[in-house]
């Protein structure tokens, strides 16, 4: 894996994608190969670089142009680079000034170089889902809006990243899941679940450097604040079992799911729950949600503690959250 | 057909989308059963419903929150409608306040009852696409900025509303393409400039109305005019020469890929052809560009007048549209 990470921090060098050293020292960073090893413990070396650069550079492009610098509250301004970037990741022959639009096309055509057209079709659209949360997330940003429980999480699911980064799971693992399979409103809910855990997870893992930045900012503390009137500490419990209820959820549902699914859907749900538990093995330890200073630090490698039990346990949908209630569905196969 | 467009618009006025009988009135002109009875003539009738459905809410939100209205160029407000609304489209259990929300779930609850869930869940990204691209318009309106002819392609290819309406075909006609065939480059490149050819007539349809309205309107004319420094009879004619060289490309691909292409590939293939001639039969009678006065009038029944020949035949990529450019690639399959 060392190796593929010296490949990938080669190819961030050259990709033109950072303005500056500082800037790449955070991309490299993210430690996205960890991140992609974590999901994906079997994908052959290609695969997996091509993985985690996308990964590399999905950091790299929140940080540049969504979460900070000057698009992070103009959302005209980013609805057009959205709408150049998505061109980009669907036409090979695009072209576009921004600096990150060469790196995602070069990403990309690996994509298409070992994957049949319906998986990187796949991921072209959950690139455009991921973009679309974001420009939602900077057009609340813009007006100064706090969203409430509902719209945040529907928001989230998408602004998180986790459509596309679970569609690296087929692109990444070479395995292919069928229309019929993938699209099945159990599989569906179980994707939207397993992204909206890793989605929570990853506000947790950011709140130390969200509590020294922003007090605006928009994340599952700051919304259930605002939505429920509670003080902070309150909000990371009620988070935290809101959390715990969706893991609930998924593990049932999985349980009812995996005994009938092909070697092929088995191996995407396994991925689903790599992702779960990757996301916080490397989220809890990377630069990107410790590193306070101007530079980043080292990976930490401290053991995690686990919690030996989920801190809610009521069943049924999440109240004030219809957006998401259908994952309870008793009918969901 | 007169049948269907009679339960549609009681439909329409069941359904509480629109805020007045005006607003009504103008659903109900865009004869928007007529249009997809051209589509997809061989529909079902409740198939053929439940698609045209969509085509008058599609007309009715866009009128009502894109184009026109309050949002028309406040892209923070509409990004976050959007993100509602495309909510709405893939959750069955989402809820929303705008008067659109619930409307939209009706139809899409009919596309569920008679469509497996991949064909569902292609008519979902591709209602994401659209409402990116009418946020990208919204966005540069916002802003005063005129695109240049590359990115207004590739927003025009997502605002016009053409990928949601030919994902009406697999609803529709019930036939069901697999993801290999239709993801297939060639196929996508098909659909891309049937969806292309479609967007630049409805400019031309509406050129009439657009005059005497905003002159800061993104359509071709004002693009190409500003893009090539052209008066507007110039931008109308070299619009011509490129929507008539997309057509002969299309013409040329499809006469490659149908010979090889199965029942359901084919059927798809004709309704693209059928999507192309029918959005001129109705667009060019239709009383939403032709009529100018506060109430719609009565659709014309003149007959249409269609070139013998195209005004520009020359093969290849068009100048100064890389976006598109792979459309012409000597190796689709």
């Amino acid at each position: 894996m060392r190796q593929i990470e010296k490949r990938a921090v080669e190819w961030i060098g050259s990709s033109g994608m950072c303005a500056s050293e500082r800037e790449k020292a955070w991309v490299v960073a993210t430690h996205s190969t960890d991140f992609m090893a974590w999901v994906t413990p079997v994908a052959e070396d290609d695969r997996l670089l091509a993985a985690a650069l996308w990964v590399y550079w999905g950091f790299g492009f929140d940080d540049a142009r969504c979460d900070n610098g000057p698009l992070s509250s103009r959302p005209a301004q980013f609805n057009a680079l959205a709408g150049q970037v998505q061109r980009a990741c669907e036409a090979h022959s695009a072209r576009g000034e921004d600096r990150f639009i060469a790196a995602l096309q070069d990403i990309v055509g690996r994509f298409r170089s070992f994957a049949p057209p319906p998986q990187v079709r796949r991921f072209v659209h959950a690139h455009r889902a991921w973009l679309s949360g974001v420009a939602w997330q900077i057009g609340n940003q813009a007006v100064g809006r706090m969203p409430g429980l509902d719209d945040f999480l529907a928001m989230r699911l998408l602004s998180c990243g986790g459509e596309p980064t679970f569609a690296l799971l087929e692109l990444a693992t070479g395995v292919e899941v069928t229309d019929r399979e993938l699209h099945r409103p159990a599989v569906r809910a179980l994707t939207e679940m397993a992204i909206c855990v890793a989605g929570l997870d990853n506000d947790r893992h950011s709140l130390r450097k969200e509590l020294v930045g922003k007090e605006t900012d928009q994340n599952i503390y700051t919304v259930l604040m605002q939505e429920r009137s509670l003080a902070l500490h309150e909000a990371v419990e009620a988070a935290a079992g809101l959390r715990d209820r969706v893991l609930l959820r998924f593990l049932q549902l999985h349980d009812r799911v995996r005994p009938t699914a092909g070697t092929e859907l088995a191996t995407y749900l396994q991925g689903l729950r790599y992702g779960i538990r990757g996301n916080n093995e490397w989220g809890l330890r990377v630069p990107r949600y410790l590193s306070l200073g101007h530079w980043p630090d080292e990976m930490e490698d401290a053991a995690l503690v686990w919690a030996d039990r989920p801190s809610d346990t009521r069943p049924g949908p999440v109240e004030g959250a219809p957006g998401i209630a259908w994952w309870w569905d008793a009918d969901l196969a």
